[in-house]
Parts: structure tokens; C-alpha cells; sequence
């Protein structure tokens, strides 16, 4: 089988480099195309050197239906202004569309849409395989088990987040009420200090820490007498957010017009 | 509903005397007999304050068909040398089993496949519930995640514990093995010391440490770039596979002729 | 060198059945007599039996000062309203004392202060060995990193405790703020929930998980740019309290006359 | 107070990158000259485009004095083979160094001795901040411990580490030993498969993991009856290495000359 071709935006970004090292290690897929701004120091450059990974023989462009004339797919984690042009271009040359850009707007979301009418688009706000797969995991675990075993779910972030718990906290705790038939927001404890009294059977409780540059690390336990189940992620650094983008064009790229998320790629739905 | 009257096999054990403050304070559960070997200083007394309970009123016997005589199912983690005569008695009184012992040999598989031929016995190397339920996400994972994602176990028991890696550490290595479609044996690395080259994609890792009084934990690591899906399990005392042991009497005991293991008592199949 | 000569009161509790098997373990120290209430089942019973060890040739005995007879130590773990008689045959017997008893009140902390001129004992209300070094460890890195790296302070423990955060944890938090000079009070923060805003630099964040039976896990975080040191402990059963009064029985039987406490037995004053 | 002037060797590899962006990040250093090999493709970019920082004015070459031209002092995480010609371009140009290059031999070693006669250099071979007062705090606790607390080390590092244990590990396992006054080599148990007999008391065991591309964690436990220390540490990214070697740089540049290490630079010796 052939290898996908993948064209990447925002090349020179950090992300940009992070997908460009993900698609050179990954079997099946090879760097088709890369596009900067115009105007952007990295224009001209080879998009692998630049990368820090060994030269792509891809020059970045800040044409981006040249860039994406060779390619099956597109990733594009880059900002909402730039959407509609990556829209027309995909349409133009006919490419598949992994879209990681977060801050949409309405009109941009129907685009979206009708542009998933006739090819295939992946959307998520989480590209982490680990962090999508874990709440199948966490959901299946609380059927399991049942309220007997107290859930708790920790997260720990870099210190300038500014809400708590983090989304994915609250999706991990949504995943656990999913799986006893419970609404989070009726049993969700997020504070103890002080006299809490013995805690209630039943709840989910959340716990928060702030600190450093973590990018991300989450855990769910079960606790029972003399034993602990803990299903947890820890999220490093971006790369995590390319291999999962990485391996949701190899997969988008093979499909029929529509509109995905992770969970269709993971195939957990 | 009437009790589940359950008798425990070398109940002035560590082992046996958990099983026998848990069954007391199970409900549904009753202590139904308690035997020892033959010359045992705990001969005699009475079960439950020998194991920290109240008093039971059942004394600690060496004729296992005399603990067996008022008992629905019995509970043995003894040693291998013990179990013909365990399942005789077992025969002559129409007892049902739950086989906790480790390091059996081929005859004594074959004498308990014939047993249940004719009565229920649930045979498990770990009878934790939480243990249980990890096997199956675990082989969930390593199926959504593929062999791109490193898969490592890492395991600490107590100081007296004879052999590395656990029985259950193997067990999750079966269970990542199962979800790739993999033999174990052709993909483990059990040591790692020196030059020991770059980790070969596909294998599946082993870690022992072993220190103190800790009962069992284990944590299965799938690392990619940028993140770590981490799978752990927490054992904290003996009392956890009482636990599961006497879940699984109350389950086995109503169960027609057959052996089970844990993923039946919890559904899991 | 001879071993130390320990006797045991409460010695058919858990606590005491703990510190039975403890001493059993210890090289350097025997056990030298065992007693409980008049009228308990235990009388008369081997200790090391009921302990669930080898015969110690020791009967259980409801008379402290014959307990203390042979003994150069007692600890006891039992009752407030049981202390003047205790010290009182301390005193007699001229043995030292280790005393764990928590919910004394003023004429009882006299009477130990009294005693303590003229024999040696030990007070603490947390015999940890591990929860004693690990704060003096704490203090040392707070005051090395600095408040550049963030201090959080996560603690889990059991589904019937009915404060947070726990007194343990506090304690870790003060020792951060000891080793920079500053007090807890002013710089903690104890709850986080919804828009928090970034993290305030040099404050001391404190985490709360309840669930399952948690003997009591504590860990200290010092999270900066790349990196966190990770500072825990983990009490997983009273065998650690057995552990630690054990390790200060041995050391206050040949100490001075003197009121002592953990950080002396470990040398960290 | 004028800006410390850094010179970083290898700057077109993924260390040089990260040395590049810290510098730029840190307050009193200044990056003032990058050379990489004669031939490598990054040979005549701007350092800071490169490392995906702003343009730094500075262009990598492969003359390394002329890199050192203008430098106080420069950091070397390159190749052993390439350590003769940068000591010679140090010397020549009166250059300070912080060498983080592994794998040297015994010539080599000698004759960074002799540079030190001359000019102040630091080495080390794991330049965070964290790992070098972990190695304080083991030593600490293990004193305090002693051999009864069961020491047991276990890391992580991504799939194409081709040693194991770490130099971190065993540097760690160094600090234990130190703190009971033991040599490493005599206790050290560094592989675990089979029959392995229970754990001997006073060993200190090694466990590896690998996979992903984790930078770096490690964790000494002490584990006794019912409880256990746990001290570790995370390194996420090699950000951790760069700040600490920008950290020493800056301390460096200020030393009479003389062969140092981290400890010195934090103050703990």
C-alpha cells in the first residue's frame, strides 16, 4: 500500500515542527507539502531541517494549494482566521482536512459542515489517542465496579491555568457518571477543607494542583477496602497532540465524506 | 435468601484468617467450618478470635471432611501437596471450591477439570477484583493503541516473594499480548542491564522491585511520544483477595457444575 | 550487645497483635511480656500465637506491673483512662515507656512529664518513621529550590475521615513554609474551583482524595520548568506505627531520664 | 551587571536547540556564539531561527574558536570524540566550559583536569536541578533509614536509550549506598526473572522501563512493614538540562579555575 501524503500549516509553528518530526517517524505516512504565512522567516527553508528531523526535500511555501497539490490530507493547527482559505484549497485539490484549530466561530463550524459533505474532515479539540481511549476506559471501569468503589479524579497543570478542574477532568468525570446512569453535576465534590464529615457514597470527587510547565497529567481511582484501581494520563509535551493528529489523517484519508471525531478513529464508538 | 455457609481451608494463616474476618463481615456470608494441618498449635480454637474477629463458635479442625460437613463451599489457598485430599473431601461432602492455590502440576489441573465436571469450582492465580477488571481494559487498550505505543509492566510485591515477575504481571502481559494478536513469549524482555541496545519495537517490558511488606501493585505503561497511559492496580492488604474470594463463593455457590474464574463472577466474558 | 526486653499492653488488639509480630521481626529486641484488660478473651493466650507468629512463650497477662517484670520498655498504644495505672507500674518496675495513646488530657501530660524525670520515655502522636524523615526532607528542598518552584501538597486517605486537609499533609505544608521562611497561613491555598486565574507564585497548594480504606498516602510536589521533584510517602497499614514505636523502644532504653519525641529516635534534631 | 556570553557547541541538534532557547529565556546570559559539524546542514542559519526562537544574530558555524571568540564560557553536550579540539579552542581563547558529554575515557578525563588547572570547568552528568538535590535527600534517608527499609530504584527513559540502568539510577543507587556506607557494586541486584529466592536484606535493586520518549523519571523507594518513602523526580523535556546547565554556566563564569559539579553550583557540598 501506498503512503499517505500529508501536507502540513503552519509549518515553521511549534506545532507545525512537532507534526512534521511525527509524520518523518511514522510508517505509512510521508511529508507531501508545508506552508508558512507569507512573509514568515521560514519561507524557502526545508520544512524537515527546520523541524529538526533530516531534510524532507519539501520547501515551505506560503502557498497553501500548493502546498496541498500532492497531498491526500491536510493537518491544520493554526488560527481561525486562516480557515476559509484552507477550506477553498481543500476543496480545490481535493484534500482531506485534520482540523485542530480551536476558537471557531458559527459560521465557520457550518463551512466545516458543508465541506464534510463532500470529503472526509476530522475535528476534534483533543487529539490525544491516550486521553480519548482513557474515558472509554474509565466509563467501562465505573459500570464495572459501581458506586461501591469511591471515584476520584486528580489533574495537575502548568501554573498559568486559569480554570479548574480542567475539561478533560470534567470529561473523565462525566465518563464515570456515564457509567453508573448519574449526572456528574449531582454528585461532583470539588473542595474539602476543613470539617468535611466522612465522605458520601456515591460522589465523584475532583482534586486539582498547579505547577510548573505540566502539560497535562490526569488520574481516576477506584478505591475499595485494600485495593485501588487507577486508570491515568500523563501528557508531556505536544507531540502527543501530532501522533494523534498524525494518525487521524492516515485514517481520514481512507474514508468516505463526513464529518469525525477521535472516538471514529479509536473506533470506541 | 438464606447464608452462604462457607468453610476456610488453613485458617490460622495470614490468608485464612483474612478470609475468615471477611466472611464475617460479608453479608449473606457465614463461617461454616475452619481446618489446619494436623498438629498445628491452632488446632482447637476458635476461628474467630484466632483471626482478630469476634468468636465464632466454629473451632479450627485438622479433618477437612469434618470443616467441609456443614459448608456450601469452601475456600482454599493452601499449598499444592494439600489439594487431592481437598477435593476428595470436597467430593464426599458436595462442597463447592474456590481454588486460590498457585503452582499446581498437570495431574492436579487434570483432578480439578474432573471435579468440575460434577460440581462448581472457580479456579484464579488472583482473585482481586480490581486485578479482574484490569486484565480486560488493558487488552482493550493495547488493541485500540497498537504496537506503536510501548507497552511496559511494572510490578513490586514484599521482600519474601520468591519469583519475578508476579503471576499477575505475566497475566496483563498476556492481556497486552491477547490485544495485539501476539504470543508473549516471542515478544517479552524480562532483564535489562548494560548496553542493551534501543527498545525493539513490538516488545512488551518487565520491571520487578521488591521491598517491604507490599501486597501487589501494578501499573501497565502505554507510552508514545508525548504521553503515558498508565493502567495501575494498588493492593494494600491480603483483606483484597479475601475479598474476591468470598465474592466469588457467594457467586460460585449457586452456579451449576463447571470451572469458572473471575471474569465470570464479575461478568467481564 | 544483649537485646532490649519489650513488653506490650493492649496486646490482643490490632495494634498490639502489630507490634507482637514487629518485635518478633526485630533483631535486637524480644519480648519480654504481654497484657490486656482483666476479663478479655486473650488471657492466658501465647502472644505470639494470637499474634499470628511463632509461640513467643509468652502468656498474655492482665497484670501490668508482672508484664513489666522482665522488661526494660513497655509501649502502649491503649487508652487514656489506662495511663496512671501504667505508669505507675512503670515506675515500679523502673521500665521505660513508649507511649502512642492519643486524647490525653492536661493532669495525664503532667504525669508524664513527672515520670519523665526520672525515666526515659517517648511521645509522638504519629510514630512514623517515614512521615518524620520525610518532613525534615521537605524543609531541606524547600529551602534549596526556593520558592520558584511551585509546592503542592496531594494526600489521600480513607472514605470515613472527616477532615481535610489532613493533619499530616499540614504538617509537609508548614515544613515548605519553614524552609522559607515564611508561614503557612499567609501563602496556602486549600480549594480551587472554576476561574481560578493563574497560579500566585510562592503559595502552597494543598490537594484532598478520599476513598477506600487509604492508610494515609502523602505527596509533595516542586514542579518548575521541565521538571518536579516528587516527595511521598505512602502508610499502607499499623504495622508502620508498630515499625516506628519498635524503632523508639530500642533507642529510649538507653537513653537518659527525658521527655523525647520521633525527630530524636531518628536523629534529625 | 553585564550579561554572561554563552557559546553553544552542537547547536543544530535537539540539545543545542533547547540550550538556544533557554538562553534566550534567561535573565544575565546572552547567546554569543553556535558552532555545529563542518558539512551539517545548519551550518551558516541563525542560531535562534533555528532553535525556533526570534533571530539571536548569530550565525552557527563549524570553526569552533570562532564560535568561542566572544564567549565567557561554553556549554558542550556534544561527542566525546569531539571533546580534544574544544578544549584546545577553550584554551586558546580563554573560554570557560560546562562539559555534559558522556561516554568519556580515561585520557579524556585527564585531560579536563588539566584544562581545570587553568580555567574553571563543571561537569556532570545530569545537570537538573531537581536530580542533583534528589541525590542529597536519597543519601539523607537512606542514613537515616538504614538497611532495614528495603532501597529500590526504578526509571524510565524513551525507546532508544541504549543502556540501563541510567547513569542517573546508578547515581542515585551510589547515594543510597554512601548513605549506608556500603559500595554500590557489593549490593547491587539489577535483574529479577524466574526463581529469584527472596529479596537479601541490604541490597539495593534496579528496575528499567522504557518506551516513548520519556526524558527522564526515576524513583527511589524505602519500603519497611507498612509503609514506604517514595523519592523521585520528572524530567519532561530536556528543557530541564538546558536550565541547568545555563544555571551553571552562569555560576561558572565566575569561579577561580577549578573542576566543579551541580553540587557545587547549588550550594550542597
Amino acid at each position: 500500500m501506498s503512503d499517505i501524503r500529508i501536507a502540513v500549516l503552519g509549518a515553521g509553528g511549534r506545532m507545525g515542527r512537532a507534526l512534521i518530526r511525527t509524520i518523518e517517524a511514522t510508517n505509512g505516512a510521508v511529508l507531501a507539502g508545508a506552508s508558512d504565512r507569507a512573509g514568515s522567516e521560514v519561507i524557502g527553508q526545508d520544512a524537515g531541517v527546520l523541524a529538526g528531523a533530516r531534510a524532507a526535500n519539501v520547501k515551505i511555501v506560503d502557498d497553501v494549494a500548493a502546498a496541498f497539490a500532492q497531498a491526500d490530507v491536510a493537518i491544520d493547527f493554526t488560527a481561525p482566521g486562516a480557515l476559509d482559505a484552507h477550506l477553498a484549497a481543500a476543496r480545490a485539490t481535493k484534500t482531506a482536512l485534520v482540523i485542530g484549530t480551536t476558537g471557531l466561530q458559527a459560521p465557520q463550524e457550518s463551512a466545516i459542515a458543508a465541506f464534510a459533505k463532500d470529503f472526509p474532515v476530522i475535528r476534534s479539540a483533543n487529539y490525544s489517542v491516550g486521553v480519548t481511549l482513557l474515558r472509554a476506559l474509565v466509563r467501562q471501569a465505573a459500570t464495572v465496579l459501581g458506586p461501591d468503589y469511591d471515584a476520584e479524579i486528580v489533574e495537575m497543570h502548568h501554573n498559568a491555568k486559569v480554570d479548574a478542574p480542567s475539561g478533560t477532568a470534567l470529561a473523565l468525570g462525566r465518563a464515570v457518571a456515564a457509567g453508573r446512569n448519574v449526572q456528574l453535576e449531582n454528585v461532583w465534590v470539588k473542595e474539602r477543607d476543613g470539617h468535611t464529615g466522612a465522605r458520601e457514597p456515591g460522589t465523584i470527587g475532583f482534586a486539582t494542583l498547579r505547577g510548573g510547565d505540566v502539560a497535562g497529567d490526569h488520574t481516576v481511582y477506584f478505591a475499595a477496602a485494600g485495593e485501588r484501581l487507577e486508570l491515568g494520563h500523563r501528557a508531556t509535551s505536544r507531540e502527543v497532540f501530532a501522533t494523534g493528529a498524525v494518525r487521524a489523517a492516515l485514517w481520514v484519508a481512507k474514508q468516505k465524506p463526513g464529518l469525525y471525531d477521535m472516538d471514529d478513529v479509536l473506533g470506541l464508538t
